[in-house]
């Protein structure tokens, strides 16, 4: 019998399978934006089980576990990982038509080549063979990599981070470049109180800057971009609600604030939150722009919806969810004051309501612009919307409403060394959407012709984009 | 030639119609919302004529005849019923794509095995036979609900209402179980004025407690919680633009004002309302938390949309329309709240404007918790997405974000006897759709299986989900 | 070989091909609402060459062409117009999937029979031969609209315009009827300062009207109005972010201001914009009304996004986009107010977001009356929408939502005499759509009826709805 994952999975006719197999499957992995740790790709030890890479930090699989109404002992608690794993094979049966599902099984196809669906009767087994493959050379972080072909990896750092596994994986002659991304999430949270005083004295420390204003802040930020420049870095990424709006507020006024709550006085804090975002934002952007480095928004998430579990579980642990803001006429003023000024760089613009999908996509287009195709990307469907409806989404309004031949493509985004299954995830899909176009002659059956934009979604255009 | 109502309609594979013949044909129908009136159900007297239990009251066919720019008069005017039904026929063949046109189609094969379209050639004999039809004990509110296996029915219930329907129903043997729901909009509307003073005094006599404070406000409350749950009662539900912001007054603010408006003076009233209606409505969750009940939402429809002709023709007349609203930091703040005093009854979000779709799912997904499956739904289209698209997109949503498989399912929010086709055209479509998915290999070619999570979708989890 | 675009193209099945070539290639366009110049139609001049019929002035090009990374030399700048085209020309394989590859080779086929893909290779002789066609006299903007069947044909004016044009036109006996649009857009602004006064003062002189006050204003709009309706007007088209909300100000408040404004006194008038826009906007629906025409919304378009760029290179040269308001309390009580007046025109609703379609569908149902077919629609996919996923999603919900048999259908919207392709395209979508449903059983297999329904939707409705 086929098995349920099988060499044309999802690829609905002859043309997309030849599509796939000539043009999509070869090209290897750019993956530019994830979360993997560099330290566990520096270090390179065995995982322990499968849980250390497969359920540990999922919270899209915590998640569907709490959907089920399993108790939190078996989720983020004290249960044993063995108990954990059988929990969620209980589970994954009552996935269908989720993602979770599909990535389950691709997951457990390739790199553990095992064929059966995960549940309760299987789990024992799949525990004990997955576990068995995780011993092995082949099974180490860097050996994955290199198993899914994963050329670039891009990971998630913040400014104060030292760099020191990036600078060390740098001197090895591993199959995987591993590049640092800026992520200054915390330099924005001045409402934060002592936690962001905290944040500001590690950043003082690590860029030997003494921080007393806004100015002198900014410097500081400076030395990291140039210190992460000089480390390989060509991305910075940026995680925010929406872009922030200019506001009323004098530098004059934004620096007495950021002084008074250095000074431990937060009550001007929250007031002045979106302006100095603003302005520190700003003054990033022109840097990346400097540097020639792609800046990346993702944009639309509402964090901790569910303030009082957030609270107990910490960040990051399932409570997230997809906000409903209006970005246009945030990102537009954004954008524009940033052309006007001759810093826009490369930009990618990440949505997470599929409801702004032509909002962003529209956007994208107002600031292209010559010399770079496809300058400001309309990124990725992302997160929540990581399956395939959202992906189709997302593709058939840039192709709309842009120029789908110039799509920079996937990524993983992901904290799991197994997750590069969304990679082929995204290629059958892609792969399928453009067959069934062909098959409809909504687009000429020349699959040289076409296959040549898809190896360029795949690969290449991403390659050229961050100057790879 | 085949009728156009079939065995097999909207079943477009071998798989969709052994799904549906197999597993979802035969369970009986938990409809948990309803508008139907007990008092109907009670004297189970027969219908005069087919107007009366399908063109009276029935504001999705008024606003397709305004569209075809009859007369008022035909409408919701004086014309005989005859006259009106006559009008009908000639709108019907115009409804094409239209849900009415399948709706109309529908309920003429079932219940009165007719299975000619309704058009002007047909209107007269299909308006004799089907009140032919109607003068038969069969064709008895009663008779209609045990047709078409209505196992259990929730109505919806003023908190004043002294159920004397439901509690005469209950000493009867019928085969429908008639269960109250508590349904507290009018509570809300503290900016009424006259009106809102008359509900209190309608509250105050039937709960036999005096109203003076907000505090004696909610042990009225209370007091019909109680009643309510001792007549059976299961769940409360709510319509409301969007949930309330707590906002900024004190509940010593609130109970001012709302003290003022029972002495008659109202000009605080509209500035207090949101924030009065947070802290009533967070009371009332918490009594439904304490009985077990099921909270209902109906959010995101804008009431009274053509003002001017709602006011002449009242409430429910078909000037009601899908709102744009924002939702995510409303619901999230409101429920968070409720989850921190451990007071988060089981919950069902609807949503009427599909682009908050996703924002409506995935918050749903930050709620769920031990010991329930689904404990937050995302609940069925509702009202102008009750058709095959916003079907479609509330399930695939549903499926892409969270868990399918702990669906309740399908109601009709309706108030006619002849609407249960539309769980009929529910069970259909959702079979449908789960046989494309195994069609292209999305999910395995297992029928039990996937035909048990089909079955639990039309009647199972529902009657687990309610205690029932 | 079979040409790229052929005689089924979009035709997915027999039926649709049936619907297409019996009910919808033979009507003739009533294209009511177009950019088009009615001095180019009147002067009747050969094009000097390709670009001037179809890169000129064409914005959907330019941004394609930037999205391609191509110099604004290339675009909008000083290369020649063989160079232009050139490029243009590398760029068109790589709009695969955008509705701009179809529009070229729909274009290049008819009229110039040319079925050769646009590419660089191709380029050159392309260029040739339609420049021959183009210097013939059967390629003359009327012979075009002839050639086209525009029966009628909508321009867009201001209301300061002397619509010579029109009137020269009107002498002539020419196979499409030219009729001009009222299009008041620069009354409205009146935060315009120097411009707007300037603009003022030509409203002067063209109505003879001395305008020193709001109603004076009125008196000269008034003149204007009269002044179309005698030269041929029937409707009335707007392009608005938003229907304004009438506030709090008074007339008297509003008149002060306009006063002021008159006056060189700008400090208070964007303050007063909304209510004035309101009121002047009230004053105008009520004249349209009285004259019956139709009034046309455009609403959801965000200018100037890229506010630099726009600066630099004029209004109308890519860099508008798509925006994300909230519609429904604002078009709810707008309308509100005129049906309580008894001045509710005929109103058309187009919307450029996607996510709003469902709210602006639900709401011209809100407002449908009494001997009018569709009194109010719900517009065309528009712009960014004018493609095949946004044409269906708006025939889809108008047809959930509404009556699509009551559907006024397509309308070009453009500056170019070759976009006639347009409404080819969407009447080959149409009759797929349709013909979709019937092979599915969703809708009779009756194709006099349906076929009757298309070809009300292409032509018959339109021509009852404007009174032509």
């Amino acid at each position: 019998m086929r098995p349920f994952i099988h060499d044309n999975f999802l690829l609905e006719s002859k043309v997309a399978e030849e599509l796939y197999h000539q043009y999509a499957v070869h090209p290897a992995i750019i993956d530019y934006h994830s979360h993997l740790s560099p330290q566990i790709v520096c270090e390179n030890k065995n995982f322990d089980n499968i849980c250390h890479i497969w359920l540990h930090g999922d919270h899209y699989k915590w998640r569907a576990m709490r959907a089920f109404g399993l108790d939190e002992h078996f989720i983020t608690g004290k249960a044993t990982d063995k108990e954990k794993f059988l929990k969620w094979s209980e589970v994954v049966p009552y996935t269908l038509r989720n993602p979770l599902f599909h990535w389950t099984q691709m997951e457990l196809k390739n790199p553990f080549d095992i064929h059966e669906l995960l549940n309760p009767v299987t789990a024992e087994s799949i525990f004990h063979r997955t576990n068995e493959c995780l011993a092995t050379e082949d099974f180490k972080p860097r050996a994955l990599l290199k198993h899914f072909k994963v050329e670039v990896l891009g990971t998630t750092d913040d400014p104060i981070d030292t760099l020191e596994y990036h600078l060390e994986l740098q001197k090895s002659e591993a199959y995987t470049k591993v590049l640092p991304s800026f992520r200054p999430d915390k330099v924005f949270k001045i409402h934060a109180g002592q936690a962001f005083r905290h944040y500001i004295q590690a950043l003082e420390a690590v860029s030997n800057t003494e921080i007393r204003s806004l100015r002198s802040l900014i410097a500081a930020l400076q030395n990291r971009v140039d210190f992460f420049d000089q480390a390989g870095c060509v991305t910075a990424d940026h995680g925010l609600n929406f872009l922030p709006l200019q506001g009323k507020f004098s530098e004059e006024k934004i620096d007495q604030v950021f002084r008074e709550v250095l000074a431990g006085k937060d009550e001007n804090a929250v007031e002045i939150t979106e302006a100095y975002t603003f302005f520190v934002l700003k003054e990033l952007c022109g840097m990346y722009h400097d540097k020639n480095w792609v800046q990346q928004f993702h944009l639309g998430a509402l964090r901790d919806a569910n303030a009082y579990r957030s609270a107990v579980l910490g960040a990051d642990t399932g409570f997230d969810t997809i906000g409903d803001y209006s970005h246009a006429e945030r990102i537009g003023p954004f954008l524009s004051c940033l052309e006007q000024e001759g810093k826009l760089a490369k930009t990618i613009l990440y949505n997470l309501n599929p409801a702004d999908n032509h909002v962003f996509a529209a956007m994208a287009g107002n600031f292209q612009a010559e010399g770079v195709k496809g300058k400001i990307q309309f990124g990725s469907a992302w997160w929540f919307l990581d399956q395939l409806d959202g992906m189709t989404q997302q593709l058939n309004t840039l192709s709309n409403l842009g120029l789908i031949s110039t799509f920079i493509g996937m990524l993983t985004d992901s904290r799991s060394f197994l997750s590069y299954s969304r990679h082929e995830y995204f290629r059958r899909l892609l792969c399928n959407l453009f067959a069934q176009d062909i098959n409809k002659g909504y687009i000429p059956n020349d699959l040289k012709w076409i296959g040549g934009i898809i190896e360029n979604i795949c690969y290449q255009n991403a390659k050229n984009y961050f100057n790879l």
